[in-house]
């Protein structure tokens, strides 16, 4: 069965983020004043063909670990939809 | 008060992924057969100091279309949590 999978992958929050620090640069200078912090990561669906959810999440949690985030400056955020 | 409103990014599904297909290849090569399709976007978080939710959520829009999102080629979706 094919299950869709959302990946969040986002820098660890004690770490600056300078791509946020970015956009809340530009957003300002559009005077969208009320955002106070933004953060940017990414945002990775997968379609996984598994026997059942519990599969498709560890393939998931294998290919962040393996491939998609970096442990040192990233955390990553799994959801089967 | 201050709202956390989350931003997925993606690129629309009629558009080719490049990001996507590279990382696809990434996990095949990684052994990793049974991952079938990916996509790549952002995923963003603001805080957002607001009267109240919908006006968080007002914000966090106008902010996507005018600078997060690239209507031509990606479509975004809202999420208050």
């Amino acid at each position: 069965m094919i299950y869709n999978i959302r990946i969040n992958v986002m820098p660890l929050k004690d770490l600056l983020d300078p791509q946020g620090k970015a956009v809340l640069g530009g957003l300002q200078n559009l005077g969208i004043q009320s955002v106070q912090d933004v953060r940017v990561g990414k945002h990775i669906t997968l379609q996984i063909d598994a026997e059942n959810e519990n599969a498709a999440k560890a393939i998931a949690e294998n290919a962040s670990k393996q491939l998609l985030a970096n442990p040192v400056m990233e955390f990553f955020e799994i959801e089967v939809i």
